[in-house]
């Protein structure tokens, strides 16, 4: 997953676009970078790390500029080098464009074999660089026109920013797996992953790109073309889940409105008889309000967040068990002992982590302990760009409910059904990429990276 | 404030130590350090930032040893160097001892002066540093004996770990203002500010070092001695408010517990007609938890907390107001818009940030805003460590509730009673220190001191 | 300029390449890189600084293999940033390519044109790129084809070592104006710049690599293979005047001895009348060295070089004239007083560092100050590689031998003749290029590249 | 081996000093530092390095005022941390003071002992913090007064610049051991180790400190006291012989003359017959040139320096030997093959690096190989501050020159005579400390030390 956000029109476009990529953190932990334009000259930086240790005054200071592009990136292909970090810069025919990119091509392998054959030599192992080089080979034709062109190759997930040295292009794949959005700040446009981002900027939110659409932004204002035709949407329903910030809208909604609408379904289908109901934090904590609210329960913070957990390598000493998860939550023993607990989450992916805090909250004494995931079970592999691991170690492609309960020792385990779920999307699911639960995918993938995903 | 941690008797010290600093980290974040010991030659690292930026594997592997004692440090003097980092390290007539002193001396002035006239030459501007020259002078007579002299002299709150070549000595005002517990792990034992620590490494709370005592932990175990008489204990109410984290017991009792206390105590004072309540996360959520609780109110967390808040020192471009404080939460449009809140807080000091956060939770459309403060009005400086600003910057020191109430643009604003307090604190006020609401102080402050406090 | 190093088959290549590089470091001080190879996977590092300051044990230790290939580089472009640090690395069509490459290409602008049209996208600036793109393009008919094929396009000097997975080439241009010769060591090859990196690594020297070859070393030995006809050599006399080590062999001769014969040529053209001959170290000590022999007059090292001047951005105080000049050099009061001196340099570039130091001398009191330089006026631009200034600034190129005498304040000024150089070099000036004396370009030059170097 | 420097009364002191050290590199390369005085704080700033890599303009932009003192530090004790950095600075009574020092004291040993049974307590294991402390004792009666106090009880080599808020103050042993001079710069005053620090910042050299004097320079100008008695003087010969720079004048003389002194007197008593003489660069350049123009036999470099080394701590290599010497200096074949030559160096300590330098020498073929070394051997340690190893590592201290010739394998071996010394140092060697030369020790050293020193 990435975070990208761009800026056009507004002075201090390198100092905006690092406050939009520090909201936007979440989304990627890895890199950051940001490539700036005075509408002559593209400027970048970029490195691995967090936002807020990547950049400084100083270095802000030798990025100015009216046009900004910025990326954070959570690398899904594993390579960790500053290489990989975005966004992309090359300089072509003696323009310089920079590229931001959310979301997966499935037929990236395909283009680059191809384009290599003709001599092209690629930088990096992204497939986001092949947008460049299909950018490249139709540069004569304009850059709309070779965007479009591109479009009409390359198949899956793409929210794009690019930066030109005088003009801003945001595209979206028709599907629109990936979230978008376009706000107005002083005068100035900024388009971003979400609109957490515009509300730290003050920016206000004006409407999302729209899946299939090529936005221009430059001196005269905004313009809108066609790239490819939407036929149909296709929303990744995980950023809703678990991904996205809560205060964000995306898609149109709310998250956080969405997820508190998950625990009331939860609550609809599976009531429990248990003292109270807590979350595990933060990600269980809408769900589990919706769950409190709707069946009268308490609503307790059973485990402590420890604020401080940075990247530690250290390994713990032969006797702490279980260090990596315990060191983020701690459960306090006062609330837990003697109880019979309900405990939310957004979803299951391997369930290690879930065990070893189960296993937590039981050495406190609490009696029972009952667990309610906000999503059906996790059964297929993402190839629109959420790291999923590989469906081997995906607990609920291989495993029954019943399994897996035994398997995180709990009392007893619910997750929301497919139904509730689209419940509480509104009730269209097809608006939705609901694949990692059902297998149907939207964008079909060839049998090779199906394959490459499996076995990687 | 600080945090303070010790081991004695196991063979990974040092990471014993780097993983209790971990836990106390909220306790400090402005440096950390650590000496160890083979029991022949003590080694010792220090440095400004936080516990896992200050230590590597690397650094650990360069502190071996089964003897440990370790400090994370906030300023509350201002001047930050490394040179003021903890533990204090000393080699006198051959031997080395380290230490590490959470609280805070009232007559370390006096004791300073007095001693360069004779000669002694002091390194840093600690006050820590007077007990370490006043048992080196007393040296001849052995290091209990010098501790006892030590603790006839110094005044105030000190919670100490001294390390020597081949043992651990923990002692603790005879008021007991700061805590400090005991606890053992595969055989070892461990000191730490708070018992948060002990769960992080999963060692077995025994009991707190008592106010007064001189506890030694040597290859024969533990020796306890009573270094001055304790007559009432003083413990710091404000620990249990606001500074221990909630999964933490001090002073024999769990936090959580406490902080839900208050919450059920402003319950019974202030019921409130409002749509929901909500905290400032996290100081306030537990007394949130339990107004919510004890009103029946929904539980919402209308404010969402920017996880990945670094130091960052950006500053913000010119529209971007209030920034500092909006960076690290945003209130939820979606949850506030046109309903009536109640906000809960552990306590107002300054009362800007508060401020400029109701503006925020305003500007969503919220129909009613209304605060409630889980303890009543500071009104006095703190002369036993915690880093209250001056009288001049404490808004209850010089403003009326309601004054206050005009400032912060709320429809209402509550305390807890004095008395609510106490009766959450079990009924007898008489164990705690409760001077910064009261102005009564249970160790008296010269006149300098006292003048030092309101003017810097 | 720059140094290039190469090895293969043996098993600690990186830290020969290391080594080589420490030996190459007087040819390129801004950056050190290289690719290492086990025979199937490359690795590599570049960042700006000296060799010793870019590597360190860890660093080699994550460079496995038993093939290498460094360079060290002195920009001659002006921009620097580690991306145009060398090795270039590109990886195409699944196999991994390192070049190393000293000299500069007449016509890479010319190629990148027309490269960029058809859809290639370069990453750098520096002309080395377009060889590695000339050679993908060709790659279908094999890597020995494809660099002769490379060979026939790019015009201008180039001694190259290109690294692939499982073999080395080395090739040079068909006027072989920059050096390059071929070693042996504990059975494997090494090629290198200069011989003083063989003798550091205790190699022995086989050959020079010869103008116009492409040498490959595999499993199976050497490989030599005609890349283009030469015709006639273009050594660049420069190497042997100012730039290569004394203690190495190029072009098959040694280059101390060369410089000391130009300093007796310097003796036979101009004897004069002084209490001592003495040089500016290091660059004027060979033929100080060698016109003191001829004359029988005494050697003295009147100025004192400080062997700890770094890369100090550091500005003097305002009273400090000329600083950067003299914290080099400091002149020896008690040699100069009242002498009469002659100081021998390699060459006259700008003048400005030499008035300095000129001034610097006679301010201790010498009463004559005689210039003897050990080559003719630099009046022509180099177009293959030395990075002279700009002929503006080039203060042969405008003046006359007396004015410039005038603007060094000297009493006496006197340049080897061309005629005395080609003696100095055995009598055949036709092996060499003499441009930078002469004008006459071996390689023509087209209009725009000549008007880019003469004003940039 | 140390050098110090101060300056008083020049606005941009922080510079002055940075310039100064810069210049006094070669007296120590493991440590720089400096505190600054603006007349009323003292702000100081140490770490381990050379000069340019601790500072710069950033932190010397930190360091206001007019009055500095600086240090640059060659570890004689071993223990490299940057806590022994100087200068030592200590805040008491409200004062700060800092204190530079060049010598070692004798019996420092005996009074830290005694002022830590007092209950004083050291930061360092430097000699030079007793002095800090016996000014500490003594403070009440001025610093005049103290600095005398502390004279008569200290002993040993101490060359001091002692900085206070408002005032510099230098003291000399009665001895002499260290050079320290006074210099004049835009109406300031500065305080060096060596005039080549004078000459960089271009001030005046107007005399040096005298033996057992106490210089105080103030608003007021200088004060000069007598601090103790100074009855004959003992300066350090090995200075001129090694350890100062060529361009310095020390005790009166110029460096490079008397080395040439020393090769003329090596000429009298050693005429050979050889082809030519050649440095060890660069300690052996002025001597060699003695040694050329008396007998006048031709002067070669036949050992190229590279000028690249740093502190490299890559290890060779299995094959490449004597490495760490190669890498330093390389011969050139072309000069040695075939040659008898005289190889002069300015002293022989432990040999090791010699014999390497002879074989390397051998292996070009040259045909006999004869040393001169332009001082006696050395026999005996020192205790005044210069770092020879112990007389176990000594190689004139434990074998004949006989025994070392054979061990170098050389042809011939020659050193100067004691008498040779004398005179070329102007006759009386009275003046002088020729302790290592004759084991004649001017200050008595307890057998303590000397045990210390024999047994390290």
């Amino acid at each position: 997953m990435c975070g990208i956000f761009g800026v056009f029109g507004h002075k201090e476009a390198a100092k905006l676009t690092y406050f939009g990529l520090y909201a936007l953190q979440h989304r990627g932990q890895e890199s950051a970078g940001m490539a700036v334009s005075d509408g002559r000259e593209v400027r970048e930086y970029r490195a691995l790390g967090l936002v807020p240790d990547v950049f400084d005054e100083e270095i802000l200071s030798r990025l100015p500029g009216h046009i900004a592009v910025g990326h954070v990136r959570y690398s899904t292909t594993g390579s960790t080098t500053v290489k990989n970090a975005q966004p992309f810069c090359v300089t072509h025919g003696g323009c310089t464009l920079a590229l931001a990119h959310n979301g997966n091509l499935v037929n990236a392998h395909e283009i680059r074999t191809e384009l290599e054959a003709q001599g092209s030599i690629f930088q990096t192992t992204m497939d986001s660089e092949v947008i460049v080089h299909l950018l490249a080979k139709a540069s004569r034709r304009g850059i709309v026109e070779a965007i479009r062109e591109a479009m009409e190759v390359i198949r899956g997930a793409y929210s794009v920013v690019l930066l030109l040295p005088d003009r801003l292009i945001a595209f979206r794949d028709p599907h629109g797996f990936r979230p978008l959005c376009l706000g107005m700040v002083n005068g100035g446009y900024v388009v971003s992953s979400e609109t957490c981002a515009l509300d730290l900027i003050q920016a206000q939110y004006l409407r999302d790109i729209r899946p299939g659409e090529i936005l221009v932004i430059d001196e005269n204002g905004l313009h809108s073309y066609e790239g490819v035709k939407s036929e149909a949407t296709a929303y990744c329903i995980f950023e809703f889940i678990y991904f996205a910030r809560p205060d964000s809208y995306i898609f149109g909604e709310n998250v956080y409105a969405f997820r508190k609408r998950l625990g009331q379904g939860l609550a609809r289908e599976r009531p429990l008889e248990v003292d109270f109901v807590m979350p595990f934090p933060d990600s269980g904590n809408y769900a589990a309000i919706g769950y409190a609210q709707a069946t009268g329960l308490p609503f307790e913070m059973g485990v402590i967040r420890n604020h401080y957990v940075g990247r530690t390598f250290i390994q713990p000493s032969a006797g702490m068990r279980d260090f990596s998860v315990r060191v983020k939550l701690n459960p306090v023993r006062e609330i837990l002992r003697g109880k019979r607990v309900a405990v939310v989450d957004d979803s299951l992916v391997r369930g290690t982590t879930s065990r070893t805090r189960v296993k937590a909250i039981r050495e406190t004494g609490a009696l029972e302990i009952h667990m309610l995931i906000s999503c059906p079970p996790i059964r297929y592999p993402c190839f629109y760009g959420i790291d999923f691991p590989t469906p081997g170690e995906l607990i609920a492609a291989k495993h029954s409910v019943e399994e897996i309960r035994r398997y995180l020792e709990l009392d007893g385990l619910y997750y929301l059904s497919l139904e509730g779920l689209i419940a509480a999307a509104g009730g269209d699911g097809k608006r939705f990429c609901l694949a990692c639960f059902t297998g149907e995918y939207p964008v079909p993938v060839r049998e090779g990276l199906r394959k490459d995903i499996l076995e990687r």
